[in-house]
């Protein structure tokens, strides 16, 4: 659930130094995966490295270079990397910091870029939620993963085939491509989301039963997990936009806004999900109410056409010495036939009322 | 449903390379219809092209040039068209993209407006809904339709015609006629939303069944539908007249504003639906549960005036030696009265109580 | 409803062509009236005229000149005085196009506001809606209505009169005048609305039934109309105020800063209606379902008080031969006797628990 | 109620000329009551006038006069008032005006402001709401009261004994005053809302009733009355504080922040007993459907175990001649042991489900 | 709760002297505790005085001074404090007003910022409200506290033992601790709170019971005392960021904004939790009437089946003469089979109709 992080975060950081390397989030024992990337227009370079000064040895100032950190438990490589590209303590509190709210940081030499990945496993709605953390520079990108589900696989490999203008271009267009292919991959969950929500009314509509209200409530927590993984990439990307930094291209600037489109996409239709799970509820409520009604209805109908048949055939129980019409020789038939008569008349009104 | 639109585009691009050309929609078979128009105050000249590349050779820089494309699942068109054109490749991507939100893209050397036509099958609620994209350039409009229902044919006429003012005036006017006639195709979808809205009414009044709930989340899905379609061109017109583009004269600039307010009443009005809906919903909801009410009331005071009475008769049926009331010669006649007097007192007291 | 007006609308205007005039709304054979009034400090001119040519005659250039037109089914009238003022086609269009939304339109030469007038027959919630058009020129003001229901004669009056600054003042003063009547119009209408919810207050609280439902849902409709009508004035007097426009004096904007003012009290008080309606729906259907509850405990209670005795009477009813009560002589009032005290016993439990 | 002083307005004003002078209220025969201050730094004058033309003959422009109207009905003394002052006309009306929003309108030479007094008698919710004006002119402060009771006493005996520090400024502290107290007077409401509100919150735990809807729909409308006197003032002084005029000095500036600091304080309070009705209101009828519910679960399961029993009883109740249970010496004796068993079953049965 | 504060405000305040010091809060006897300290990187001193004049004495201008006032019933103080540093007197008396919604205001010599301190009782959900006051001067901080439960220590502790950097700041920096530690201490009741939830959502899966509604009424409370508090706090900061004030150097204007982020994403919460109890209340009551529903629908099953069944038995009790079944030596064998026979086709429909 959304609150599970803020309960991390209130755990460890009360009363703590601002500014202070603490790592917020579930603690891991591999060791933390570097992937090394520097290109040009002509060559690339790809490293797995064991060791973050390598980095530092590698790299060059002319080509892009990329660094992509798969787990952020080991807060001394956040600070080796804060010091040799000289990030600000808060940038790096707030990589190390998974229980923050998407955002993005202009400072003077850098942006900085956090947001959600979220994963869904096979057949389940629960959503999974990892933060990335970006960070653009004059010509370097970094990029920080929580675990090492793999979404930049599709980027490496353009880079590595020289597919699309990635290598033509520096590395705010490769800044970009790594939130492009983040925010599509929202559209993964939306799509789940979506056939999740479709089986939902139809399971209201065959067979409505008490786990639906259950799963709109499930369905409500994913939305706002969602949505808080959302709404604020919308807001950072319009903040991005406003900011006159030099670190931005003008031509990337136009791909952002793409981005920015996306989300507001997807802001709508969280917001369209919302609407259509209300609506859902209250078929499903209609429905069980109507069902209940109907079914107490035939039930007391019956109820009420035997009862007076009951009381007739008491009536000639009765053990009065005076009773004329238990010694008619007809009686008896009589009787039977008064009753029959009583009750189809009842189901004839009922008819007519519309009751049954 | 809405969604749909949004899985078939997650089904495709995620991992794409951002500009590439895919289409994303139902493959279709068929040729690519190319209509071509080209007119000036005195001249005309219409054709039906096979093939792209005669566009470029009937083209002439001082006439008014109309290219309209039916069907866009020929990517190769697109993008020769962008090549002749020098178009953006997002922009090129974002014609071929049918699950794109409305909107409008402002290029140095083009304006990019692309929207929803909206049809319904006769009888039917459910809305259907096609891209239109639009280009306007300095002497030419390309139009991009997903299917053969023809919306242009009214402006088509008109052009050969030469009724109203179109020939008289710039591609701009063009681009706005375009615009207009799709707006004004909204109306008739509001219209049969009224209708079904109030036969909808009628039968809460005459009938209400269970079919009410779900007519009427079907009424909440294509509202989201048209409101879909119609908020964000809205929102695009607002942003066209802000911009400060000399392809849209100020003569122009009036009408557009015509269209903005028709938008604006479209939005108040999809607003308006979705309140009478809910109401619909009230009244259903509460009609229903006071019918079954009723009907409960009047069985259950059927039992309970039945109740004693079979008590009283249970009295007399008891085989107890020592009866006297039972050896009494008008016993039997006694019963009957004091049971007759014992309904009506009950009948009266529920009558006083208004609740009979 | 609201929504006719839209379907007139749409079964005339798509696919026209824009800046036509077409006249949308009911057609009416009788002959257009054409109010001339002219004047200034000293003097002032009346006149019914059957032609519109007489007014161009007529007209001097230095008085206040106002016609009023009453029916605007005449579309060659309009065109007529549309030639003679040199008004934009568009603005033409929407003097016809009755189905419009209020607006204001700031056009070099003169100023165009287009509102609703709202009457009410005698008794009735039904809110009947005609639009009522206004040109403001440097010199004149034309006003457009539908139909006969003269809202305007005390401003004739006044004129006639000399009574209050109307003579005093230029056209732009007149202009106000007839947007200030329109408006302290609707208070009417909100006073009826006033009445009519109280009255449906009292139902609920003295007789609730199913028609308080209907009613409300009729309110809801009646305040959209309202609110359609207010809510843009307010938008256009609004824009008004900021236009830099000579036309409009700086003190008669005094005065539609006081129309603005009203304008924004009556869109209050329509949300405080759609509020209480929300307050005595939710009162209605907890009263209802509040009286029923207490009808079936009830009712409930006396069944439950007697199916235990019947069963008692049942019991020795059997016919087993050997029950050795049957034949003791107190047997018979023994049981009396019993089921006496269940019931008393019953009955102050059910009070104990304050379920009577 | 709120619309009632519309009723009010619409009654007198509709077709009268803007700007003409009409008291809209109860008429009172009783004279205005006319409180003449002048004061500065070393002396202070206090004088009850008879006559408004005394006004003009004893103040001095030096010092600082405050005159205070309690009545409107006399339009007369607003008249010449305005003469004196040199007031606007629509300022004029709008004092009279009862039925009028909360507004400030800055004029050349003097601020109006209007807004409401709000009282309540002891021990009941109502609100009775009543309208005070106030003109700040150079060097004097008018203010008008619709009748006496007088909210403005602890500032004249503050004048009359130096407290404070009223005597050491000018009249735009005094203006500040009399808007400071009539503001924190609206707490006394909002205290007895908060009371009203506790024992509404008691009733609906301890003893629910019909009437909690009944004085929920109540709570409603005073809050109503309540924001509509609280949330335009805040308006108010919004814009008093962007208007450039000299009238209001600095100093003064940062106490009216105060002011209105208090007023957001009221309106989010406002807010919160909204919400908090709200929740009163489902907890009320979630309260009552619970209780409901469980009385109809007994009485239910008190039928539900006579049933079958006075079936079996009705079993040996017939009268076949050849029933061999009948004749065995133990059966009545099994028969009794078999229905006991049965109920144990039963309530046993009914206890595991949990239903008991 | 949150308006027993409203209370307390307008109970002692109305009609007192703006300006004028009263204490609003509840009294206490105990000594104002005053905790003096004064630093610069080298050094640093820490003094518990009994008397204020000897802060002005221990003073020096070059160090940064904080003097934390636990306890501010001691108007005296305040007033000494005020004089001997300049503060404004309606900041003095916001510092002694408890009931003040928290705010910022930028004074020419310093900056006044007051919020809430919440604290909650262990294994309680009602949350405690102080008032925390900080005035940030040109080299000193004061902070005012209503009670001893001291938040700040941690902040002492850092400063006398030189960790994190605030012996290397100025006093904005201290200023912002003192913020951010009481904000980030907010984070501690939203854990409690989403324990508090998840418990009750439980419940209501578990064991639903009238207590949850009270629970969600309590948990609304709640969270508005917590939006009271939080929500300001992020208008002030904004306020303060936007205000040009030299007091506040760039360098902590970074950590303000990191203030913001944490309060947008506390409002953030507390809206989710609203909407969550909402969804528990929907849950809860939807699950209420669903085993409710089923309860009644078993035992009307039950009533259902037996009714007929009495009324055959009830058949064969009657006393006629001639009823040639009663002498039919297989009568009662039939009868039996019947009867069970119209149980199981009973059971069965009831089966096949999916209501049992």
């Amino acid at each position: 659930m959304a609150s599970t992080r803020l309960k991390k975060r209130s755990a460890k950081k009360i009363g703590s130094i601002p500014g202070s390397l603490i790592h917020i989030g579930t603690k891991r024992e591999e060791t933390v995966k570097i992937n090394f990337f520097q290109y040009n227009k002509e060559t690339y370079q790809e490293k797995i490295l064991q060791n973050i000064e390598q980095v530092f040895n590698l790299r060059n100032s002319t080509d892009v270079t990329w660094v992509d950190i798969d787990g952020i438990h080991d807060t001394e490589i956040i600070g080796k990397l804060g010091k040799y590209f000289d990030l600000h303590p808060l940038l790096q509190e707030d990589i190390l910091n998974t229980g923050h709210r998407p955002k993005v940081e202009v400072y003077d030499n850098c942006i900085f870029f956090t947001f959600k990945m979220l994963t869904q496993k096979d057949g389940e709605l629960n959503i999974l939620s990892e933060q990335i953390s970006l960070v653009l520079g004059s010509n370097y990108v970094l990029s920080f993963q929580e675990e090492s589900v793999d979404l930049f696989d599709p980027i490496r490999q353009r880079i590595r085939t020289k597919k699309g203008i990635v290598r033509e271009r520096l590395c705010d267009y490769l800044f970009y491509l790594l939130i492009d292919i983040t925010v599509d991959n929202y559209y993964k969950i939306v799509e789940n989301m979506d056939d999740y929500m479709d089986k939902l009314e139809q399971t209201v509509l065959d067979n409505p039963n008490q786990n639906v209200m259950n799963s709109l409530q499930e369905v409500k927590k994913q939305l706002i997990v969602l949505k808080n993984a959302v709404y604020p990439i919308r807001e950072a990307i319009i903040k991005l936009d406003r900011e006159e930094t030099e670190l931005i291209k003008p031509a990337t600037r136009n791909y952002l806004k793409d981005v920015h489109d996306h989300t507001v996409q997807l802001n709508e239709t969280i917001d369209i999900y919302k609407d259509l799970s209300a609506g859902i509820r209250e078929t499903y409520l209609s429905t069980l109410s109507y069902k209940m009604n109907q079914i107490m209805k035939v039930l007391t109908l019956i109820s009420t056409i035997f009862i007076p048949l009951t009381f007739i055939v008491g009536v000639y129980g009765m053990n009065f010495d005076f009773m004329p019409e238990l010694h008619s020789k007809y009686g008896y038939y009589f009787t039977w036939g008064f009753m029959i008569l009583l009750s189809i008349t009842m189901v004839v009104w009922f008819k007519t009322k519309k009751w049954l």
